[in-house]
Parts: structure tokens; C-alpha cells; sequence
């Protein structure tokens, strides 16, 4: 990835000539993107790492395998948040890790883990680096040295068992990476999150992501069966069978565990056949609360979509889910998108019954385009959001969910809060929202926050962001639905599971990672 | 319940003439049951409470609701496994709390931790007291005094949303009373544990309990969307979305925390609407292996079936599965039972999909009436255990579960250890197991053992369980999909979770309760 934007340099783009005379004449901005800096240009904060400790690390993993280069440094220095990506394009010195470490395997993490609690080094694990929650900061805590723990080298595919449906993942193994090892068995995972070019099995993991087949496949933590968790004092290897009674849920545990407590290195995930074929059928809802009463009965009859989403009036407005025609002429109405995977004849059964059911309930069935579409661009959109900072446009995204009988209460009060804080400041915003993920007792909202940056647009930001994290809580909404807690969203977790749960994580902390150097900052107040 | 037996006096009743004949032939057993003893005539141990504790309790849930009599101690004074029958029909004087306390709602139990923590009074939580592990085993610890803390006052239903499809439940609910109060909303829970008439809501949360619907439904905590647990430091209140990434899910430490970690006092569940319609259908496979094949294309198909079960070849033998016909002529092969629920049109289409499947996979099917059958006879095998109690058989079951590619293997070991293990002490053994809870990745193993009692059948069973449980954890078996850990599968957690999950627990158990007055003696080593 670049180290001041989303992904790769060559899928960069200006703005579409559309979106530019739309967001000129909305927010007064002059379309002009603003020059960003080269890697080499970039001043990086002073490496506090000793030669004792690359000498210490190197013992461990191998010389070629500690980095305390500029570029090696800059590349770990956060993740991809907006705030992360305006800072970094600010001309001040960055925080950067002192050294970045990439050890070969668990046992080399176990070495380099128990080394560090000697040492009283911090470790912030690394995967794909694509937290947006502020998850992967330098944060020295209270030690004097911080490294970055990157674990693309844990990128092998271990065993493969196409009877129970399961397979052995390296952490490092990116989205594309485990995919391309799976096809080679007739395997697929089906965790496909905006991420998913980039971030990583262990990251998936850790910050209990999901992905947009969820309503087919299961959030990631729903497809963990086994974790291999490496601790200061230790291994943990959770997960015996399926199902069990065997006392609390261990894994459950160290899911979502963002690195706090122990560093991920090998996942036992759910994996399917590759489809035999995908059925693709948009369409259009006069508005949101029919809509999302139909994604409702759908998913709570069982008609087992893969896909099932549907976005507000704002959004479809804008045809911000067809990235093709971002900005183009809207379907109008709300926009939802279905897709049905398996066998043939599983596809057509379940597809029919949806499209019965989305019809029976004010669904315009638009055929495929519209969802083919959605799909083509579905990792698209944290480019636009590149061109839209460079261009003095704010835009960033935050998400919750909550039960279905109070989606329409809970969408009403993030957007109210969003847009008042946003207004207040001078900044009127553009507020969207849809629904990516349905269970049968709930759905997730996700929103797209658009406005003119002001002058401090993190202090700007942060103050929406402030709002937003309230209302949600307020409304009994859940901080975070796929993007975990991080930094960002430290402040509410103690309103999301009490003090004694607070309490709880920090015993649970103090057991395996007694000298604290993990992650630090991150999740437990 | 009765105190020396499962369930209620009147569903007593003598073995069936078949039944007789054959365990008289077999194991050389007379037929003749023997005397039990009347509630009146059994010897407890003396209660160690005095009158300041039980004027300390009254002042917190009144009076009358704090209980040193002799029937309430005894019908406290543990659980229904096979020795804990053995142990109640021998003449010894018997174990038993000291008190029994019965508290009217959270707050109530809040007090009475908080108060027990303080006095040292161990504190045994107690719902139907159905545990077939030891998980209710009056216990002191360390302490002078135990008292059974009877949830059975909190039996309210709180909100009911049925557009998110979720209830709120008092712990102290059997199964039978949730499922009526929910009926009076059109809507059911759907776990259906052999335990069901007499099991409580929070005992099902405490223990990770499955129902026999739980193919359709889900494992119970799969239901948990939301529980509020009391602890001697406070309240946990956790689970605010259908799905979050709000760091590791405590929801899943509390879940199965089996009365050591706190008291469940209310359970948000998910919840369905009363089914249209049920279907029924029986089938037949040559073999237990093709029958498991069949089953397992079934639920990785998706073809949603309510209920999928399967026999091995010596339990269709004996009828086993059909309690109206036990020891009758079988039908043959393997019997698999399959139920669908739902709207008719629902069932319709995916009882052919799964018709299909399974006659293609060897599958012979033989019409509702074996399926019916099961059914109405689901609840009624431990009434068959106490008959053969009391003439002088051994029988008793366990569980464990593992991937499909593991589940021949795994049926085989513990087979294999249970017979050589009483073979070995001169009383071989009938080893009969089910499939009774598939998942997409593996399936439940659910074993029922039948031998002659040795004349010390407490030790027989005890080096029988043993073999078995050592066999489980050797295959790589869970040492238990639903009966949860208690005392008796204490020997096996460090197996499961590890030296250092062990410890991660011990961590947590030291945080909620710092006196170590909950559930002494299970779950944790």
C-alpha cells in the first residue's frame, strides 16, 4: 500500500469530471487536487531502537528480517483512517515504529513476544495495515522503544479438509493470497470486505471483520473453528470441534482481541466450494423502511442469500454502491442488491424465493446490471475517498447495528448527529447510509460522511465523529460492527460493556501479557 | 423432580416385558427392581448454617424464601447423572446445602453474592438442577456453609420484539414455561434438550445446552443475544447488537461460565414464529458411515432442516430412538430422522431438496411415522435409565463432537475404550451413539452405554468414564458438545483450552469473584 493513501499507486485516480462539478458547486471547493509527498520527502520522528535490541530481535528472526529503514518504518506507521490519511498529508514529522520485525512463524513470534516483555519493548502486530480505527498506531505506551510485528512471512496454507469444509490459514495471508491457495482445492473462504485486497487472515481475526457475502458465509468470526494465539507467556491454541459445552468461549475471546492480548498467527477457518454459479438481481424500494422491512422477512425466512443490501435514498441518489456510474443518473428510490451462490439448482430455488418475497413487499426487481455493477466496484470506494481528501473534501465512513425494530430510530439519530455537528462547524454534510449486513434479529448501518474539510479537518472530525459515537450509543446501537475498537473507539467501550466487563478484559490482559507490551492504546481504557 | 430419580413420580414405570427379557438374557440380571427409599427416610448431613446467615439472608429476600428444611435441602443436593442416581439409592446419609435460598430478581441476587462473599458462604447457583456433570454438586470449597441459590422466582417474560424477533427471559423459566408464555406472542424458542420439562432458561445459558431442533434453530447459545449476569462485584449486562466488533465477545466467557464466573439472571433470546407446519420423514441407510455422509451433504447443502439425526447400527437395533417400540423389531440399517419446520411452502421446498439428497446418498425413506414417533418419545430416556437402575444395569451416556473427516475415528475410540474398559472388569458393555447436532464443519456424537452393575458401580462407571474421556481428548474430540464441564469433565479442561487458557480463566473468575464463593469445585481445576 501507499503510505499516504488507500492501496496501490496505479488505481489512483482524479475525480470523475461528475463528481467534480458536483462537489464544486455542493461544497464550494475548486475540484484542484492538492500536491501529495513522496516517500523519501517524508520526515519520520527519530528511531529510538538500540543496537543492543536489533542485535536482541535479529538473534531471533535473522538481520534481514529487522528493519530500521525510513521506508520500512513509514509503511507501519498507522493504518487508513481519514484522520491517518490527513495527517499524513500534512507536512509535519510522522510517528512512526522504531523498528519493524518480521518473524517467520509462531515460534519465532512466541520468541520475539517473550524477548520484548523482557526488553520492555511495545509490540503493535501488524497484517495488512488497514485498520481504520486507529489500530495499528506507534504507540509507545510507556516504554521507550515501539516495533511493528509484521507477519506477511506467516503466508502458508496449512491443512486442507475438504470433508469437514475447513483449512488451515496463515495469519499474513491476505485476502487474494488465501483465496488463489483455496481455489487450488475448489475452495473459497467468501469473506470479502472492503479490505479484502489488502488486509490480512489474522487481521480479519482480530477485529471480528465482515465481509459483504455475510449474509451467505457468515461474519469472519463466524468462520473461525481454531485460533493459534501467540502470548508473552505463551501459546493458546483454542477450538477443538465445531460446537462445544466446554466452559466459556475461549475463542471468542481472542477474536476481536486486536492484538491486546496475544498475536494471532494461524486461523482454522470454514471454507466452501467454489460456487458452481452467482445469480445477480438488483432492486429498487421506494424508501428505506420498505426496504429494509423486505431484507428483513428475507433473511429472517431463511431464503439464504450470499449478498443482501440495500442502500438509503441519499445514497442510491448519488449511486454511490455503482462505482462505475458514481455521480450518473440514480435508479431512484432505494437501491438493493441480492446475489445467491451454490449449485445451480440451490440458486434458482432460493433466488425465487427471494424475488417472491422482495416483490410481495414494494420491491422493483431492476435485473443484473445494476447488481454487477455493485459488485465490480465494491473495493473501489476508499479511492474515491482519495480524491475527494485531495481535493479539500472531507469524507469518511463509521458504522453500527442494532436490532431491526430500532434501525429506523438509530439511522435517524447518527445522521441527525452527524449533520448537526457537521452544520454547527460551518460545514453542512452530506449524510448516506445502507445496510450491508443482515442477521435474523438485526442489520448493521453503515454511513458515508461528505463535506467541505475544514481548516483543522481532524479537529473537525473528530468533533462529528464525538457526536456520532454518542448518538449511537444513545440509541443503543453497537460502537462498531466490522471495524473494531482500536484507539478511536476506546471511549465508548466502556459504555458498550460496562466497567466489570472493562475489568474483565483488563484481567484477562494482565494474565498473558502481565508486562503490557501489546498494543498499546488500543482497545481497553 | 423426584430426588433419587429423573423427573416426575407418575412417568415412572416399570421396564417394558421386552426389555426385561433381553437385559435379563444378556446381562444375567434378575429383572426385579429394587425398593427406593421415600424422601422422608433419607439422612442428610447436618446443616452447617446458623441462625445469624439465615437471619442475614432473610433480611434480603424475606423469610420465607431462605430454607433449612430437610426436603428443600434434598431436593438441592445435586444433580440427575447415573452416580448421582447410584449415590442417592445407596443408604448413606447424603450431601446437601445447608440452605436454600430462593431471590425474587436480579437485584435480590446481587444482594445475596454480595452478602455470601462477605459471610463466606459458598454459593451454588441452581435452575432445574438437571446436570448430568456434577455441575450442581453442593460444594463448599474452602467455606463452613453452601447454600443452593434457586433461581426459580425469576420466571418472568420481559420484552417481547417480534419484528427483531428477540424476547427477554427470566433464568429461572423451564423450558415448557418459555415455550407458553411465548405462545401467547405466536412465537417459540425452539430448544428442545432431552432436559427440556424441567431445565431452566439460565441453565441452558450456563451450560451451552443444544436442542434436538438445533439444526434449525441453533445451539442455544447461538440464541444468546443479550445476558445480564450477577456477580459478588456488580452487574455484567452484555450484548447490545445482533452482531458487533466491539473487541473480544464477553457475551461468550459468561456463556458457559457454569455458575463460577456469576448468575445468569435474564436472557435475551431469539426467538421464531410458532411453525405453520412441521414435516416429519424417516429414513434408513445401510450404514452408519453412509448415513453420516448423507447427513453431513445435507447441512453443507443448506437445506435447512429442523432436526437431523442419525442412529448407528446397534441404537436402531434396540429402537432406541422410538421409545414406544424399544426392544420391538427395528427397521434395519441406520435410522435417520429428519424434521422440517416453518411456512408450508418453506418446507415444502427444502424437505424435497434434502429428499433428494438423500436418497441419492444411499437413503431409504420410510415415512413419517418412525420420525413421529421419536418424537413423541424424545423426553422419555431417562425414565428408561432409572428402570434399569433400579434392576441392577449400568447406563449412562456422554457426548462429544469433532469435524465430519474425524467422526468415524473419534465413534471408534471411545466405542472401543468404553467396551474394553468394562469388558475389562468383567461386565461388557452394549456401546450405542447418535448423531444428534450437525454443523457444516462436524457433527455431535452422542454415546449410551449399558452393562451389568459391578458391585461397586460408582467405581465401575467412574474407570469407564475415564477411558472415555482420555479417548476423546486423544481423537480430538471436545469432552463435551452440551453437557458442559462441572465436576465430572474437570479432568479434561486443561486438554481443551490449554495450561494457559486455564489460567486466562482463573484470571477472569478472580475479577467478578475475588472470594471464590461461586459453584466451588467445577469448571476450573
Amino acid at each position: 500500500m501507499v503510505w499516504d493513501a488507500w492501496g496501490v499507486a496505479a488505481a489512483h485516480a482524479p475525480l470523475p469530471e461528475q463528481i467534480r462539478a458536483l462537489i464544486a458547486q455542493v461544497f464550494a471547493v475548486s475540484g484542484e487536487p492538492v500536491a501529495r509527498r513522496a516517500e523519501g520527502e517524508v520526515e519520520l520522528r527519530e528511531s529510538r531502537s538500540t543496537a543492543a535490541q536489533r542485535e536482541g530481535l535479529a538473534a531471533l528472526v535473522g538481520a534481514e528480517h529487522v528493519s530500521g529503514e525510513h521506508r520500512d518504518r513509514l509503511l507501519h506507521a498507522g493504518g487508513k483512517s481519514t484522520p491517518d490519511l490527513l495527517r499524513r498529508r500534512r507536512g509535519a514529522p510522522q510517528d512512526a515504529p522504531d523498528l519493524v520485525v518480521f518473524p517467520a512463524d509462531h515460534d519465532q513470534v512466541l520468541a520475539v513476544l517473550a524477548y520484548c516483555a523482557e526488553q520492555s519493548i511495545a509490540v503493535v502486530p501488524f497484517g495488512g495495515g488497514t485498520s481504520v480505527v486507529g489500530g495499528v498506531e506507534p504507540d509507545r505506551g510507556g516504554f521507550d522503544t515501539v516495533l511493528a510485528l509484521d507477519l506477511r512471512r506467516l503466508d502458508s496454507l496449512g491443512d486442507v479438509d475438504p470433508v469437514s469444509g475447513t483449512a488451515v490459514l496463515g495469519a499474513g495471508l491476505t485476502g487474494p493470497q488465501a483465496e488463489q491457495l483455496l481455489a487450488g482445492h475448489g475452495l473459497s473462504l467468501g469473506h470479502f470486505p472492503q479490505s479484502f485486497e489488502f488486509a490480512s487472515i489474522g487481521g480479519f481475526a482480530a477485529t471480528r471483520s465482515s465481509g459483504q457475502a455475510s449474509a451467505g458465509y457468515g461474519r469472519f468470526d463466524d468462520m473461525v473453528m481454531r485460533l493459534k494465539v501467540a502470548t508473552p507467556t505463551g501459546t493458546l491454541d483454542l477450538g477443538r470441534a465445531p460446537a462445544s459445552a466446554a466452559g466459556p468461549d475461549l475463542r471468542e475471546l481472542f477474536a476481536g482481541s486486536e492484538g491486546v492480548l496475544g498475536v494471532i498467527t494461524e486461523v482454522t477457518l470454514r471454507v466452501h466450494p467454489v460456487p458452481e454459479t452467482t445469480c445477480y438481481q438488483a432492486w429498487t424500494f421506494p424508501d428505506f423502511a420498505t426496504g429494509a422491512n423486505a431484507l428483513r422477512t428475507v433473511i429472517q425466512h431463511g431464503a439464504a442469500p450470499t449478498v443482501l443490501r440495500l442502500s438509503d435514498e441519499a445514497e442510491t441518489g448519488l449511486n454511490l454502491a455503482r462505482s462505475g456510474d458514481v455521480g450518473g443518473t440514480p435508479v431512484g428510490g432505494c437501491l438493493a442488491v441480492t446475489t445467491f451462490e451454490g449449485t445451480a439448482a440451490h440458486v434458482a430455488a432460493r433466488s425465487a424465493e427471494a424475488q417472491e418475497l422482495l416483490t410481495a413487499l414494494g420491491g422493483t426487481a431492476l435485473g443484473e446490471q445494476a447488481a454487477r455493477e455493485w459488485e465490480h466496484g465494491r473495493f473501489a470506494a476508499p479511492y474515491l475517498r482519495d480524491a475527494l481528501l485531495d481535493v479539500g473534501v472531507l469524507c469518511e465512513t463509521l458504522e453500527t447495528a442494532t436490532g431491526w425494530s430500532n434501525i429506523a430510530h438509530l439511522k435517524q439519530a447518527v445522521t441527525t448527529a452527524l449533520g448537526d455537528s457537521l452544520g454547527a462547524q460551518g460545514t453542512p454534510a452530506l449524510v448516506m447510509c445502507h445496510i450491508s449486513h443482515t442477521y435474523p434479529t438485526g442489520a448493521s448501518l453503515y454511513f458515508t460522511v461528505v463535506a467541505k474539510q475544514a481548516e483543522d479537518p481532524l479537529a473537525q472530525w473528530a468533533r462529528a465523529k464525538r457526536a456520532a459515537g454518542d448518538a449511537i450509543v444513545d440509541a443503543g446501537g453497537t460502537i462498531t460492527h466490522h471495524h473494531a475498537v482500536g484507539a478511536d473507539h476506546r471511549p465508548w467501550i466502556g459504555a458498550e460493556i460496562g466497567e466489570l466487563g472493562v475489568r474483565v478484559l483488563r484481567a484477562v490482559k494482565d494474565a498473558v501479557d502481565p508486562a503490557g507490551i501489546l498494543n498499546p492504546g488500543k482497545l481497553i481504557p
